[in-house]
């Protein structure tokens, strides 16, 4: 090809943003389905919806999340050449929303926001630049029984999300712990440094991932990662960091249990009653809120984000599949809106990173949706008025099922249009020939059993004894009355 | 206040961006249930949900929406340097979409989708710089088939929103027209010349705003603005304009009609015999489909977007409030893909503006919903264990009650409480007194009937009459019943 016979416009190469994914109808059905379930639990105990912008004015986000998140914002200009950002999280956001509105948002005040957040970190397996949080926030409470309700209503969205095993034990399990109880244990340790009292905590939640052993020599004089760096110990003496690791081994049969763990080995003093009231009035009322001490444990080495957390902290994993990590955290906050108001405002609340719930879904055989929401495919034949393809679809959609006419190709044959159909499993096909319209019948073609006998699942005698027909020719009146037969079956 | 009492911090004030906008509660329960009703029946004709980022590579979004788009892009750099922007539509990802996934993505293709674009406009009134987009749209199909399908779920998600007068006629009017029409009459007019053929569309496309009488001049030589600025005119002579105002006044009683009408005025063509083709077809598909006359009319005069759609095109709006203007539009465009493709991909779609929408339902009474979802309110009266209230909650939120407990100011007493609930317009609250708890009883109160009473809009009798209660003491295992009934009454 010389140079004049080129194309004079250029294609542009269809691409995706490094770190950032499209969500094809099968990702987006099972996306669809997890919001709209979790949404009707999170409704049920008083949340509402509200929603804001992607964009915010830079100076409203700007040092909310520490260093590490200035860095990761993505800052644009507005028109008027202001500085702005895509904001990182639906909780700054939220402040700002009840800052802003005390006339209309009256307090307590609980929401939920489903949204996309941004953050310019470095891409990976299941990090991406842009993705969707599933927040639920209560403000204006100071009472533990709200952190209870938030406990509560986690473990009912993830139950309802189908992670209960078959003898009806949970696949999930919520980890609660309390910032309070760490400071009293700190406190007891004679830590009482706040920076060596961060680098502690910072310590201790790397224990999942690195082990007792390492958490004893990081509290210590440091240790040797396994690339063969060294990591700086806190430098505590050894008693102390003994008397750390018996406090976050503590268990107990029962969230009492270890509640009564705890207070065998913390001293007596203000901030341990204050802890220990608070941990005894959490479990009451997870007890009254029907939450077994099966869904929600307390574990007394949790450590997440405790600098920022003032009160309960939580996280949902699935024991069954470590790796994923947590799919829900949360906890209290008693400073929500201290960036925009001179007033105190306690919050608590839990977040859900959905892709992150989405994989641990799959992790366990669950979440997976069908391809396509369509339930019925009307066959294009040839010599078939296209008006008569569209009356039986009308007909069809006028009972709630999704239907779909083929409308390709029009030389594709009925084998080729069944194929489209298949590859999406779709169930029931419509067949409606020539002949069958003159005398005022259809087929009826049930697919999957059509599938299942190509795979040798199934043979002829199982599906007549189930009743299950593979496909039927039927008066053009009973055609309803067949596709949905078919669909129960 | 000294210089040195200031506090050393600064409160960030807090703000929406210009042209940007939040939701609270009552607004977004309004926009999910809108969403949800037109998501049920896009899926019911077959469309399946995707999503894509909201920022693209500039390359894909540059160029796509003329000049003035260009201009309005939201532009930014990726952490790689490279030039990126927030989507202005959701036809452009969509697009690229089918260009990517050959494989996953088998034509023909229906797809939904719903998400924020970003326009850096001038704001206004009902202008945003952040909205909302619903699109629907099938690729792959050259059949008018599709069209009317399109057209057709249009009107039943219209209708499904209530759009209906009491007599069962619909308040939407869902105007069609086609660029294949136009194009027949621009020819027998003799107007060959592409500019001047856009010119003609834009003037008539100015006719619902400016009248026949403007349009005439315009068409012409020109008129004067109501601002007395000149407006150049296209410059045809009387013949052409006579017989152009002819045909866009064109109307007829039924679809078929308008066909007819359209027929006698144009010279027979090639391109005239394509066209009244189409409309033919076009109108016996939506026969079949059983899209009433009333709900989709042959309008020659809509001209909206002509220069970018090849077929037909279609606008809804709402007879009843005209300045709201086009609250859902679409068409057949055939080069869906090409700046990603060199092979040509036909396509039609509709899109809504949903805050338009909104504006649209406010306007003709519909679209409005409760203040909240929470349908039941637990006054925590003193004396009573937080545990006990719940255990209420708990009962009701298992029997599907969205329930709500009071915990905020532990000093607000029952009437600051019940004035919470009253202010969002919760249905039904529940007290639970001491004497009550001991003697295994509960108290249920209509906040609906005492909120129509304090107005004076009920009386006791009437109450009874109609079997509504204002407040009933039951025992403690009739709380559901109670509650249930009352929210039923």
């Amino acid at each position: 090809m010389t140079e004049t016979q080129q194309p004079i416009t250029r294609l542009v190469e269809p691409m995706t943003l490094k770190g950032f994914r499209d969500y094809l109808p099968e990702e987006m059905i099972a996306r669809n389905r997890v919001v709209e379930t979790i949404r009707r639990v999170y409704e049920k105990y008083g949340f509402v919806p509200i929603d804001t912008p992607v964009l915010e004015y830079l100076v409203t986000l700007i040092g909310t999340g520490g260093e590490e998140t200035n860095k990761q914002l993505f800052r644009l200009e507005s028109p008027e050449s202001e500085p702005i950002a895509m904001r990182f999280d639906l909780t700054v956001p939220f402040a700002r929303l009840i800052a802003q509105y005390p006339d209309k948002v009256k307090l307590p005040f609980r929401r939920y926001h489903i949204g996309p957040v941004f953050r310019a970190d470095k891409p990976g397996p299941g990090r991406y630049r842009q993705f969707t949080q599933f927040d639920i926030d209560a403000a204006g409470s100071d009472s533990v029984a709200v952190d209870a309700e938030v406990i509560a209503a986690m473990c009912e969205a993830l139950g309802e999300l189908g992670l209960s095993r078959e003898d009806g034990a949970p696949e999930y399990r919520i980890q609660v712990n309390s910032r309070k109880l760490m400071d009293a244990l700190l406190e007891d340790g004679g830590v009482l440094n706040p920076e060596t009292q961060k680098h502690v905590l910072r310590v201790i939640d790397k224990l999942p991932k690195v082990g007792m052993e390492n958490v004893r020599k990081e509290l210590g004089p440091g240790r040797i990662d396994e690339s063969g760096d060294p990591i700086r110990g806190v430098g505590l003496n050894s008693e102390t960091i003994e008397r750390l690791v018996t406090f976050v081994s503590s268990t107990g049969k029962s969230r009492l249990g270890v509640v009564e763990a705890v207070e065998a080995l913390l001293a007596p003093s203000e901030t341990t009653t204050r802890a220990l009231a608070e941990m005894r009035e959490l479990a009451a009322c997870l007890d009254s809120l029907g939450v077994s001490e099966s869904e929600a444990v307390f574990d007394p080495s949790l450590a997440r984000g405790l600098d920022y957390y003032t009160g309960p902290i939580f996280e949902a994993v699935l024991p069954g599949v470590p790796q994923i990590g947590s799919i829900m955290g949360g906890g209290r906050y008693d400073q929500l809106a201290h960036r925009f108001l001179d007033g105190r405002i306690p919050a608590t609340g839990a977040s859900i990173g959905l892709d992150r719930l989405m994989d641990g879904l799959a992790a366990v055989g669950q979440g997976r949706a069908p391809l396509t929401n369509v339930q019925a495919f009307v066959v294009a034949m040839k010599g078939i008025p296209t008006q008569e393809l569209l009356k039986v679809a009308s007909e069809l959609r006028g009972e709630g099922i999704p239907t779909e006419v083929f409308m390709g190709d029009p030389k594709a044959g009925m084998k080729d249009q069944l194929s489209h159909a298949n590859a999406r499993e779709i169930p029931v096909a419509i067949m409606l020939g020539p002949d069958e319209l003159s005398a005022g019948k259809i087929s009826v073609k049930n697919l999957i059993v059509g599938k299942e006998q190509r795979e040798g699942i199934g043979d002829r005698e199982g599906y007549v004894k189930a009743g299950k027909v593979g496909q039927v020719t039927v008066a053009r009146t009973e055609l309803v009355g067949t596709v949905k037969q078919m669909l129960e079956s």
